[in-house]
C-alpha cells in the first residue's frame, strides 16, 4: 500500500489503462480515427467523467464534441506506462503457473517480454518452455547484466518465495511481479507488485454470497 | 465497477481480508490466542485505523488495549466471505493457465474446490489433471446440477471467452472468475470477477518507470 503513494497517480485509474488500450487498439484495427468520451464510457461500463480523469493522467485531453483522436491517445497511454518500449523480464519458478505465464503471448502487447526462466530443479534446468531456456538461479546475475533485465516474475511455491526474491534482488533485478501468496520482505528500493489471486476470490465469494 | 456497488462493503477492504486471514491462521498455528491491532497493522504494513475499519466489515470489533482474539476473528472473516464452507467450481479451458490453477492447492484454504475441468479439445477430454477429469462442454449443465456447482473459472483464450462464458451461464453457473482478457457481455444476474493481470502489470510498469 505505502509504496503506491510514491507516484501521485490514482491506482484505480492506472489499473484501468490496459482496458482503454485494448479497446482503442481494436478500434484502430477496425479503421477508426476518433472516439467520443461517452462512447468509451459506454463500452467499458464507466462514467464519462471518470474516463476523462483516467485518460488525463497520461497527459492527454479530449476535445469538446469531438472526443479523442485514437492514435495519439494510444501513444499517450503507451508512453505513460513505458509500453512503447518492450521490457525484458526473467521468470523465476518454472512450474505450472510459470509455464502458463511464459506461454501467455498477450503480454507482448503490454510491453512485457519474458526472456528466460530460472529454477532450482536440476531436471528443469536446460529445458525449453515456449522457446525460453530454463537456467539455474546461479546464472541470474550474469544474464541480467548481459540482457539489461530489471524485472523478475516470481512464481515459486510460497515457502521458497522470500529466498528466491532475495536472489533476484542480489542479481540486480529492481522490480518483482510477485505471484506467490507471500508478503516479501525486501529493501524499499525494490518495486514489488503483488498479484493477489485470493483477493479477487474474496470479492467474488462475497458477491456470490449476497 | 458498477456491479461492485451492489454490496456496501469497500472493495479495498474486502481485498485485504485474505492477507489478514493468512496471518491470523499462521499465528494460530504458532499457538497464539490474541493480537493487537497495532501488531496486525505493523505486520501487514497498514495503518491501524485502516485495520480496525477493514475487520469491522466482518462484524467484529477489537477490545481497547487487548485487541482481537484470534479464533473468533478468523471465524468472523471466514463466515463473512462464505469460506467456512467449501465452494465447488468448474474450470473451463484446460490449457497451461487452467492446469496451473487446478494444481494450485492453496485455493482450498480459501473455500475454493475445483471439481472438474472442461475443454473443447477432444484430445484433452478424458485426461486427468491433478486428479480432476476433463469433460466436454456439453456435459457442464448436467454435472453442475449433480454437484450443485455455481461457480466457473474461465481460462480459455481471448477469442473463445465470450462463447464459453455463455455456455457456462446456460449450464446454470451463477458466478464467473474470468482470467481471460475480455470484458464478458452477460446478464446482470451473473456475477463476474475479472482477474486483470495486465492491470497489475500497468501499476508495476509505472512504478518501475518513475
Amino acid at each position: 500500500m505505502k509504496n503506491n503513494a510514491k507516484n501521485n497517480f490514482p491506482q484505480p485509474s492506472v489499473r484501468r489503462l490496459p482496458a482503454y488500450l485494448r479497446m482503442l487498439r481494436k478500434l484502430k484495427g477496425d479503421g477508426q480515427f476518433q472516439i467520443s468520451c461517452t462512447r468509451i464510457a459506454k463500452e467499458l461500463n464507466l462514467d464519462s467523467t471518470q474516463v476523462r480523469k483516467d485518460l488525463a493522467i497520461t497527459g492527454i485531453a479530449g476535445k469538446p464534441r469531438v472526443g479523442y483522436e485514437i492514435n495519439p491517445l494510444i501513444a499517450s497511454i503507451e508512453v505513460f506506462l513505458g509500453w512503447n518500449h518492450s521490457m525484458g523480464a526473467f521468470l523465476v519458478g518454472a512450474g505450472n503457473l510459470g509455464k502458463a505465464l511464459i506461454g501467455y503471448e498477450n503480454f507482448t502487447n503490454y510491453g512485457l517480454q519474458i526472456k528466460a526462466a530460472f529454477d532450482v530443479d536440476p531436471d528443469k534446468v536446460g529445458e525449453t518452455i515456449f522457446g525460453r531456456e530454463v537456467y539455474p538461479l546461479s546464472r541470474m546475475g550474469e544474464l541480467a547484466r548481459q540482457g539489461g533485465v530489471m524485472l523478475g516474475i516470481l512464481t515459486v511455491p510460497a515457502q521458497a518465495a522470500q529466498a528466491a526474491s532475495e536472489i533476484m534482488v542480489a542479481a540486480g533485478l529492481r522490480g518483482i511481479w510477485n505471484f506467490s501468496p507471500v508478503k516479501l520482505d525486501l529493501p524499499d528500493s525494490v518495486v514489488v507488485e503483488n498479484v493477489e489471486l485470493v483477493s479477487s476470490l474474496a470479492v467474488l465469494s462475497l458477491r456470490l454470497l449476497r
